[in-house]
């Protein structure tokens, strides 16, 4: 599987549980939400606007996709959701690895860049500096339906993680 | 890192954090537990009587350990516990792979045989055939004294994982 086939897999709604271990207070946390991901052409209006911001030309794009998010609210509260639009850029001289460009969302209003790279086990790590931390991602399939992602946050400035999530992801199928 | 170092960094006292998804039941489970983790000498009569269970010389095994965990009590129930010798055997043509030999636990009552093969990015697979399930279990360092577990647990015989696990375990210090 070469990167471009790993976002291709990642396309379709997966069910997801998450599980949240706050390093420092010993504390768990879970939730649940539904993940579309959504592959979108290199010509879609979304994605050439986020080329133009970000100053690329659309053809170094490969497989571009917007994930739409939803998750279980945790009262009677609203369902908290997003949207973003992602670019996979190829490094053309390593294409087993290169820079992702996440579109701006309400909880993150900056554009992001984040750089990738999947290994000889077929495990994707991404890694994505924000204003105020740094989240490293390992994402891998156990089956073509079943994604699984830890996420390690760490605050800009220390040495220690802070938090890290635990996603298991299950592809709705027959929808 | 090599597998002998893994191990050998992997001695200590964790706190460890469990999550457990249970994926087809969309389930969750949380646990919190101790692990020591104590090195044992080649010569130690635990390590001597294992090897002459399985059949093979003390001379073969590298970094013998033993792993005694104790968890919190769910009510006011007494508390689960547990202790397992493990002793790993490199495969002498691949060093960063090998089989792992674990004594018989309340738990486990037969003496398992996991296989284990260091990545490149000094992941440490883990799987082990059990009379009922296959377990695979990926383990890695975040830092000397972080490290996590993902176990993905299958039922003998369906080729659908039933049970995804992520432990987050922090070295204890100062103890």
């Amino acid at each position: 599987m070469d990167a471009r086939q790993f976002f291709e897999l990642s396309i379709g709604r997966w069910r997801s549980q998450r599980s949240g271990h706050h390093l420092a207070f010993n504390h768990f946390e879970e939730a649940r939400s539904t993940l579309d991901i959504i592959a979108l052409a290199v010509d879609d209006p979304a994605v050439v606007d986020l080329c133009q911001l970000h100053g690329i030309e659309p053809a170094a794009v490969s497989q571009p996709f917007r994930v739409d998010w939803e998750g279980e609210p945790d009262s009677k509260s609203r369902k908290p959701r997003g949207s973003s639009v992602l670019l996979p850029i190829p490094d053309p001289n390593y294409p087993a690895q290169g820079k992702l460009l996440a579109s701006p969302t309400l909880t993150t209003p900056a554009a992001t860049v984040s750089h990738y790279s999947l290994g000889d086990d077929e495990t994707l790590v991404l890694s994505t500096q924000y204003e105020g931390a740094v989240v490293e991602e390992r994402i891998w399939f156990a089956s073509p339906n079943l994604r699984f992602r830890v996420s390690l946050v760490k605050d800009n400035g220390s040495t220690d993680l802070t938090t890290a999530l635990f996603c298991s992801e299950i592809r709705a199928l027959g929808q």
